[in-house]
């Protein structure tokens, strides 16, 4: 990517829940914005959507939308990804992308920008965001990483804002519906796309996205396979269970993690402490961990509970939090796009 | 316990969330009940409860409350049950004790009818009803005690009824508190009783009562020491994480369990099937798992999601559910009341 002062932008899929915090972060962060174009389907085209004080019209994206495009930030979807990426390339642009397309793809480097930014240069005009119960994992671990990893056991607490802006407003009408009638009629959750559905308010579905054939679900596997990838340990043992929560914003991860050696909570916490934009919030005394609202609307990555296995010296536990759509998609996609420009 | 037609019943705690589930318990299963003497604190009495057609005035307790009691069902906290379980026994009556005053006590069966009802028959005059993350795993775990169990990982998705009626009253609370004005003022979870709290509607805690020393909480350290009691292995592993919900009714468990040997789903399923009371519900391919909606008002415990471990052959995972006012606490206690006149 050629050094500019500043950069004309796309935003692919800018009125959904993710594109609509990038718009937001690139405002926040100050990115250096030349031009920004808003991107979407059809059925959300001609919506406004404001930015530095402009109000932006959001257009139909077609190949031609990407001409004279630097960097293009996608989040409309695995499809819409494989339809529109090989056009943005083609046209000069560099892909930030945060669907699941090109994520394994061994010629896109998937990054996150704290553990692997350096993967960034190895770009061919594709750069994939992570998923995000994979980000928040991956800031906490890649701290402890010099102990040497092993196994990591993971039961996850997603928000359902994870599945998009829908199921946000899904969730609050079953809370209205669960108020007038003290019952819910389930069409949404846990997929809307599939014939089983169950309410969420009020309870807890452990399903998250698609099962496979090994009986593990497609958000499980994206936990391991994007995490030996992102950490370079193609071997490293994940044991994962993913889980919704009436939680409208913020995943929380419980975590056991085996090393090599016996590490203390003591030297993990001292680990976390030196690591960027991961905040350890742990005195059980004063009743201080991580949960969703803390990380609401935040960056950070944020992790406590630090704990020694009762049985076992060399693993430890703990509680990894952060917020699903900035961290965990918008703030991670604009930060590779600022790794990205810092590295030009 | 002198076995009779009819026997001269109790309940300590009658008001309470699983007093009344008691109640009801002991008038589905037709209990053999010849009288019903309903106790609480002076807060509470005066209040008429119905049980079999007749309604009962709750009395205020007393030692002499427990003259003439056959069987009395406890469930008013481990400080009432300290102080009544003596003048009960004293009086001749079996103590079916559900706080945890007495569940470590060695003199003392801690009872989950479908792994250890043997242990009744040791009673002393009181009888210990596990606490309701335990039971729920023990009725689990034991259907595979065969394969040698080693290591049990377990995070946990806790409703708040576990913390009694004022929490459930709690959580509608915030809920209607949010859709007025957007935010919630917090006072009850994670625990009333101190300083440090937190909204719990679309919120996850992980603390689940209060912090020990050792960093763990006193939920999580009853999951290792009462499982160990129960299943009669002192040295089983157990790496515990208490984390409370937005759910109402019913407890989840992820599990993780390390074998001594390879265990195939299809063999885990097998025993699962043959288990009293355990009820598999595992179709991936139809989205079919359990989840606390589906356990709400049952007796019953539910296990799904149940794979090998993607990187030992030892290892399975597995998802577990169960209405924690029930097999929990409430329909638990009034099974050893069963199991005793049973056994008598």
């Amino acid at each position: 990517m050629e050094r500019k002062d500043q950069y004309r932008i796309a935003v692919l899929g800018a009125t959904g829940a993710v594109g609509r915090k990038m718009i937001e972060t690139l405002e926040r962060r100050n990115f250096p914005v030349e031009s920004l174009k808003l991107l979407a389907s059809e059925r959300s085209a001609g919506e406004t959507i404001s930015f530095a004080g402009q109000s932006i019209e959001v257009e139909v994206a077609a190949p031609d939308s990407f001409e004279g495009i630097d960097i293009a930030l996608f989040s409309a979807g695995a499809t819409a990804s494989q339809v529109f990426a090989p056009e943005a390339v083609k046209r000069g642009a560099v892909v930030v992308d945060n669907s699941s397309a090109y994520r394994m793809d061994k010629s896109v480097p998937l990054v996150v920008p704290e553990v692997n930014a350096h993967a960034v240069d190895l770009h061919q005009g594709i750069i994939a965001n992570p998923n995000c119960s994979t980000i928040q994992l991956m800031v906490a671990l890649n701290a402890l990483k010099e102990f040497g990893l092993q196994h990591v056991v993971i039961s996850t607490y997603q928000a359902v804002s994870g599945m998009g802006q829908k199921a946000v407003d899904a969730l609050r009408s079953e809370v209205e519906e669960w108020r007038q009638s003290g019952s819910i009629t389930p069409t949404v959750f846990p997929l809307a796309s599939q014939d089983a559905h169950y309410p969420m308010a009020f309870n807890v579905l452990p399903q998250c996205d698609v099962f496979l054939d090994n009986g593990y679900t497609k958000e499980e596997m994206k936990l391991v396979n994007e995490s030996r990838k992102i950490l370079e340990m193609p071997e490293l043992k994940v044991s994962p269970t993913a889980v919704r929560v009436p939680v409208l914003y913020g995943h929380s991860e419980s975590v056991a993690v085996r090393f090599e050696q016996p590490v203390s909570p003591a030297q993990a916490r001292a680990k976390f402490e030196q690591a960027a934009n991961l905040v350890v919030v742990d005195d059980p005394s004063q009743a201080q961990y991580p949960h969703p609202l803390m990380a609401e609307d935040t960056g950070e990555t944020y992790v406590g509970r630090i704990r020694q296995d009762l049985a076992d010296p060399n693993t430890l536990l703990f509680f990894v939090v952060a917020d699903n759509l900035l961290k965990g998609a918008a703030w991670n996609a604009v930060q590779i796009a600022e790794t990205l420009i810092q590295r030009a």
